[in-house]
């Protein structure tokens, strides 16, 4: 039942209203792993360069995360930096320096191959797919993608949607990718070229999941003090598959609870600078959390008869 | 139990991708009374040129809605026309021509003042609370407003905050009105300045009711045709009070089934032009769609035992 993430390992440098931190902990692999190490076993595979604080990763491995697929090779390691504006609503990247990265050419541990669980995180969808050339047997894989690659690899990406089982995007790519604005459009046009299950992320305003029958919506937690958004998405991705792989099966029941877990390790993602929040972080603090989200979406059917007028 | 509006009765030109219409039904009056005449009966207070069409109101007459308090006086309508943009998303105020709503001074008949339930539509905050002063004991007061009087009556609008048990405004009105950009902090701003009850809506990203304990979120119905969405808010207002009159009681479950009522008119509102998908809307249709929001959020907190890996 092992679940695997190749993605980005990286370091953020990123202002915000509310302070600035250097060279912090990032990357796809790292959020997701942190959130997902609350629910199950993770492997992950990635690759740093030999500057790489990999010590500070040690708070992973003490949850069980396996970053024995994370290679350090000589080089740089991957490094973005961004500026998000006075309403946390936009951010502009400052630099991009993609180190080692850019030649990153994901190899999978024999130890991995079985994985049943896999998370593609937003990486060349080339890549993605010789991912999973590499895996046996997958029995549900992810993908999270990004503009950058609907525009540059539009091909490639509508090759590996034909493979995956669910993709994960916000609500701009999923526009772009289906070149429709409605939502519930996009979702049909998405779905009809391969992954059975899509789950659209809109920030604040939460994330919706669609079935081949349903549609799931959970809301934005309403944090009074969104601290730093960066990776949030990737958390989201962390608890969504953590829950999946912790449950073993993905029935309707199970991927509505798998959206809210996301939502709310996303949620608390947001709360400090890179993933100091999901450093101290616990499963009593989560639970306490979907029960919240339970509280501020429930809802009866019927009036009392008493109260009919 | 009686349910009064004060708002604009008017006459809407406007332009979408799907097509034009011209000189409508429209107004914010207009737009309640149709969606709540579902739930309860309606007196309509508002005013009219000598040229309104009156006789294309006759349906919400046969539905029980009282329009005697809809004066007809010399002069021309309200009139408002619009063009939305492609995407339905923002659209542009062509022309506004307030004719004899310029003028408009409320009077509530006598037949109205005892009413319990009170919707106050988008009008001048002093209107607003001359209004208030006119209705002997109202149960239970909503009001909405716009960014026109928060920049040139604040004054007038926070007395009136004080004097209302709910303001139902949209995401960009709270965050203008609160001057906070955060809609959670924004909730908590509006509810100290009297307000008991906050609804924010978000359009197709859905709503949010603010309680003195809880926070209650209502996702936007996936229409996969938004045709047009003018009047939406109103009649979101319309099934929101409409149900709250009906259960003769605003607790906690009403408060959230108001909500969701509020949310299924408003999404039907967006089917068609003006008001002509709340002429043959039916109480099955309604009462189906309610059931589809519930199948939209719900979801149990607890995994099968058997399900734990």
């Amino acid at each position: 039942m092992s679940l695997l993430v190749v993605g980005s390992v990286a370091l953020d440098t990123l202002q915000t209203p509310f302070g600035r931190a250097d060279d912090v902990l990032g990357g796809s692999a790292v959020f997701f792993a942190a959130a997902a190490s609350f629910f199950h076993g993770v492997h992950v595979v990635g690759v740093v360069g030999d500057d790489y604080p990999t010590d500070q990763l040690g708070f992973l491995a003490a949850r069980g995360v396996d970053l024995s697929g994370v290679e350090q090779v000589p080089g740089e390691s991957f490094r973005w930096s961004g500026v998000y504006s006075f309403d946390m609503n936009s951010r502009e990247t400052l630099d991009t320096r993609l180190g080692v990265f850019a030649d990153f050419s994901p190899r999978i541990p024999e130890a991995c191959r079985d994985a049943e669980w896999v998370f593609l995180g937003n990486i060349d969808p080339l890549l993605q797919l010789d991912v999973l050339d590499q895996i046996e047997r997958p029995r549900f894989v992810a993908c999270d993608t990004m503009n950058y690659w609907i525009e540059s690899k539009r091909d490639d990406l509508l090759r590996l949607l034909g493979k995956v089982d669910l993709l994960m995007v916000n609500d701009s790519e999923a526009r772009e990718l289906s070149g429709d604005f409605n939502l519930a459009r996009a979702a049909k046009w998405i779905q009809a070229r391969g992954p059975k299950y899509l789950v659209i992320k809109k920030g604040e305003h939460g994330a919706i999941l669609f079935t081949p029958e349903h549609v799931f919506f959970a809301p934005g937690y309403p944090l009074e003090e969104v601290f730093d958004p960066t990776g949030a998405g990737d958390a989201f991705a962390g608890g969504f598959m953590g829950h999946l792989a912790q449950a073993g099966r993905m029935e309707d029941g199970d991927l509505r609870r798998a959206v809210m877990f996301g939502s709310v390790l996303g949620s608390f993602a947001c709360e400090r600078f890179s993933v100091d929040r999901l450093k101290d972080l616990t499963a009593e603090e989560i639970e306490e959390r979907v029960r919240q989200f339970r509280e501020m979406t429930v809802f009866e059917l019927e009036v009392a008869e008493t109260a009919r007028v």
